[in-house]
């Protein structure tokens, strides 16, 4: 029996009561389970936990956090200085996407540009929603350009799926609708061409077989899988025509920042000569950090994510290593702008170089 | 408090039955368990499903499993056809690891080369420990040779530690002492040197965190687990001066098949000018494949290893993907010569060409 689809974004307003509400993505894909976001604390948690992750969600949810500082403010919304404090809060619950900065900060300043206090929570709900909105447009954009590129790749492969591998979760889930790295691979499942998606696991939290394969499964993507170990074997053998992932931060000139692993991936297409896009609104670009290795901040997260079996309680049964061994945790990387074929935007295709990017978004 | 320092083998015959014993991998690190071999389908099982596993262990194993097929015989020993065909069925037990397929024929030509029928079980006794003898002494030699490469990384370092990556175990417990990559770890730890591991934690079976990370602190060496996905992050920031992994089998021509997601890390190291060195007795060498890629048989192993927890039930509640979704589970992969920087055998050191493997073993 086939699963009926759900269809709904991984966050949104109550209609009648305006609370915000999200999807807590830590219990999928065993249970479909939503969350009230009632105050700034409830955001911060939201983000830190990763209840709510991908750049573009966190994002979104930042600049609800900011609604919510103003809708709970006991101070008079004319004191400014708590309501930036209230954003610098939430701006620090993630280091490395910089959506969250980005909308946040978006979002403080339409606040602090309304003239009347008493219209600002309304401004902050506003500006949270329309980021919201442009959000599901930049991803349908995203969606239209990318599958140009699967359309040429399904010509050349003559009626044979065309195999596609992402990295983590860059799909609905990690955006509002249709995803960044996913997009394009809905876009084309739609249009009716045949593809295949080698779904990577993701250590440690994997978003890939959780979220990705839950995601894709509900859409009707076919999909296989894999430890993130696998890609490289898969690329030596002519089984993935092209990798798509997303980003959390990508400076001007081209360097990406993007769940642990992505850089591995990377490097394999590229000994491979596999295509390697990265999808992402323009919302995750940084214009002012030119070197991506050296400038981005890298979160460094608790290591028992590392250490204890996912969604797991900490008891000694669930371990994955000694009791003694220490363990890591760097929940990102960087992948060179030499490594990346092309950045695929809401404005459309552009190679990962400083000036390709500046031609697409000159008023950067 | 310390924990007492556990010295055993992974195989040994007990001394008053004669019975094999095995250390059932498949339980660390919270249970040290062993089991005891008594048939060729015990041997079997225990190869097909990772009681025992690695290269060497993996030889051993399948020799003492042609010495139970002689001993278990209900045909004379001079029907050599029964004997055949059970070596065949061990050697058909795990396809990747020439190892296996090389000890159990010169088990099975030792028992074959005894003229008296009545001295075969002896002989294939004899032949299954003197190749488990010939595996310790090549690996004291590997960590002989090894350790020099260590050393020179530890006078650059001037006192830091010299970090060390390792992919999946190549330890004592995928040998018999001391393991392949492990072996000049040892060797240099032991001789005072300061070295710190990273243990990469190799899904699916996370042989890494499970097994290298119980015996590193079994004997006292520092390390830290860390996921498959972020060798290439470290390595980016110079936090690994060395990666050293083992094979379970290499070409002529210098091509290393080891557990799947080798190849990444090789990638990764030479991307960032580190030097990858691969781990091996001459009895994991192919004399006869020269390209591994397209030569090399890659083991497909049961998907269930990648949709559920490790160790844990099959229940829909230790799944780590949607029910519906399928999975797919390479246990190898091939990294090619020209990202190896060489190899470290009980012969010595050599680069991964064809004319320097010769160099070291003209006999072959």
């Amino acid at each position: 029996m086939k699963q009926e689809r759900i269809r709904m974004r991984p966050i949104w307003q109550d209609e009648k009561t305006g609370a915000v509400q999200v999807i807590d993505q830590r219990a999928l894909p065993g249970k479909l389970v939503t969350m009230n976001l009632e105050s700034v604390d409830d955001v911060i948690f939201a983000i830190c936990q990763m209840v709510v992750r991908g750049a573009p969600l966190i994002g979104v949810t930042g600049a609800y956090g900011v609604y919510l500082a103003a809708k709970n403010s006991k101070a008079p919304l004319t004191d400014k200085t708590c309501l930036k404090q209230e954003a610098e809060r939430i701006i620090a619950a993630r280091p490395t996407a910089v959506n969250l900065s980005w909308a946040v900060q978006r979002t403080l300043e339409a606040v602090l540009a309304e003239p009347n206090p008493d219209a600002r929570i309304q401004a902050a709900q506003n500006q949270a929603a329309a980021i919201a909105e442009e959000e599901v447009q930049n991803s349908k954009m995203i969606g239209h350009h990318g599958l140009e590129l699967i359309k040429d790749l399904a010509q050349k492969k003559s009626g044979a799926p065309v195999n596609i591998l992402t990295h983590c979760n860059a799909g609905s889930l990690a955006c509002i609708e249709m995803g960044t790295a996913t997009a394009p691979i809905y876009a084309a499942f739609d249009s009716g061409i045949k593809v295949h998606v080698w779904v990577d696991e993701t250590r440690p939290l994997n978003q890939g077989s959780r979220l990705t394969a839950w995601e894709l499964g509900n859409h009707g993507v076919p999909h296989t899988v894999i430890t993130d170990n696998a890609g490289g074997h898969l690329m030596q053998h002519g089984m993935v025509d092209m990798v798509i992932v997303g980003s959390d931060r990508t400076t001007f000139t081209g360097d990406v920042a993007n769940k642990i692993g992505t850089y591995l991936k990377a490097l394999a297409a590229r000994d491979n000569n596999i295509p390697f896009y990265v999808a992402l609104p323009s919302s995750t670009f940084d214009w002012r950090i030119a070197d991506g290795i050296s400038g981005i901040p890298i979160e460094k997260r608790d290591p028992d994510e590392v250490r204890y079996m996912p969604g797991k309680p900490k008891t000694p049964d669930n371990l994955l290593l000694p009791e003694t061994s220490p363990a890591a945790n760097y929940a990102f990387d960087v992948t060179p702008a030499r490594l990346v074929t092309g950045f695929i935007t809401e404005r459309g295709i552009c190679k990962a170089t400083a000036s390709d990017i500046k031609n697409l978004f000159p008023e950067k």
